[in-house]
């Protein structure tokens, strides 16, 4: 199985309202609460794919007590460490007008943040032991826990010969690169965090991901939204460019891209034996399929395999 | 002592951002909650005049956990019947920009209404047979609860001999006027739904207070924010007047005045025994008090006890 790990989860909570109007009061209609935080969102992805997948993090309080009842409801297999004080609510105000406001809570730090943090390395180990195909480790860390988490649980994965994703942000992504273990897939404005100056066209985009991938990643992927993906893999660097511009909920887009990394990942072994053309056109066009649906985790599966053969894939010259 | 009776509670969730923009993500600084719902804010003002207190209502589920562990914080004695599947959340967004934006989640509906207002009745039973002084009864309803709840548990505490406030709206309140035993504290807008005509200056307000207590209730208090309040009672007609304009969180004053009210009545075991002048006094200051505080429950007591002799109580002619 796939395991997804997500140190610093949420509870998604979506209101409905006719419209935002900052200063008034609303009567909220609908109230929707569900599981969320990135590696959540991937493994939704996989096991509507068909993917058996296991869900790990940190978890507790009593929102992360409805967090992980929604879980089981969603039939996720829930291997969360409760080690958080409580789980922060993202919520996500829906206007009748198509306007979405998001307003995200703070991560609450764990009492002693090195235990929580050693206890989540002793889950993801046990679940490596049971036989995990591929870990990827997604999102935020909460506040006190050190920024090479990320970086130690991939170490763990490498050492049992399991390929990792990192989608991370910041510090914990620079550290993930550093140990050179971890495909990572970071989007414009984490990797122009990462090499500290702007990244926007495509060519700038394919200059920062070979620095990244220098710097010890064994293959980088950066997402671009509607301008598809760059990646630069032990087999060479390609772009790949969704078949149609897709409008919809971009939220989830970068988490399908993930899910769709992991099961190739998973499928070879090891980032060198991957087919990266079909990898990354599975990617863009799963990406383009959650686009597609409103719900972040979702993705509309009728669109993916229609869109799948139509992503193009162009590989990119060795220097520029 | 007093019982404030709480049907539809809600737990009052505090976001702080910068500024809201509707569209926008905003990461919150900061997250507070504490229970509210109107009772439960009149209970906190009594609590805080050193008046013996007690909360009761409908309330249940975890947000109900979390609801009842906060007042338990706060030293407020909780009767509250567990008979409601959550409790709902109220949300309020203070910007940094001083704009306050409500989202007020719809109440749930108890598995079976009829239950739990049975329930509810008899503990106001036992609440009054342990010696309640006065019964305040505030607020909304939940989905699915009758709207002579109100009207009934005046009733009740009418049948034993103790004085009571229903602060509602709409057919709730219509029921506790009809009924004949609540002093009732409606608002421009509540009046104005009353008698299904708008109210706007003191001299209409006037005329709409009658009109309700000639439909039966022993005393009528209309609260009128800024323009003071229109009190018809036993012993004639008054208009109380702040002595300040006051600027500030308008939420909760209504619940300060209704405080003072239940003060009063406690006090004198009965409407007709009420000094109305000082009642008066005290409840448009105590008011005052609630808006120069910026959380709903709260009252600022220097203030309170500064502006109180300043109150301006005006008695009003019996008929136009």
């Amino acid at each position: 199985m796939i395991v997804t790990v997500t140190p610093n989860p949420a509870l998604d909570v979506t209101y409905r309202v006719p419209r935002l109007r900052p200063g008034a009061v609303h009567r909220v209609s609908e109230v929707r609460e569900r599981a969320g935080g990135k590696g959540v969102n991937v493994a939704r992805v996989l096991s509507r794919l068909g993917e058996p997948v296991t869900v790990t993090g940190l978890c507790g309080g009593p929102t992360g007590s409805r967090l992980r009842t929604e879980l089981a409801g969603a039939g996720l297999v829930d291997e969360l460490v409760e080690a958080l004080p409580d789980v922060r609510r993202t919520l996500v105000v829906h206007g009748d007008d198509g306007v979405t406001t998001s307003l995200w809570e703070p991560g609450q730090a764990p009492e002693d943040p090195y235990a929580a943090a050693r206890r989540l390395t002793d889950r993801v180990q046990l679940l490596l032991a049971r036989g995990a195909t591929a870990v990827v480790v997604s999102g935020s860390l909460p506040p006190g826990v050190e920024a090479n988490l990320p970086a130690q649980l991939a170490g763990l994965a490498a050492a049992a010969g399991v390929p990792v994703v990192v989608d991370a942000d910041g510090a914990p992504l620079a550290h993930a690169v550093a140990a050179g273990t971890a495909v990572v897939t970071p989007n414009r404005e984490e990797l122009s965090r990462l090499g500290d100056h702007p990244v926007g066209e495509p060519a700038q985009v394919y200059r920062a991901v070979r620095a990244v991938r220098a710097q010890g990643a064994p293959a980088v992927v950066a997402t671009m939204g509607a301008d598809g993906m760059v990646a630069v893999t032990p087999a060479g660097g390609w772009r790949a460019v969704p078949p149609v511009p897709v409008t919809g909920n971009p939220t989830g887009a970068g988490d399908a891209a993930v899910a769709a990394l992991a099961r190739a990942l998973a499928g070879a072994g090891d980032p060198a034996a991957v087919d990266w053309p079909e990898a990354l056109r599975d990617a863009v066009a799963l990406s383009a399929a959650a686009v597609a649906c409103p719900v972040a985790g979702e993705v509309a599966l009728e669109h993916y395999r229609r869109w799948r053969s139509a992503v193009l894939v162009e590989p990119l010259p060795a220097a520029d």
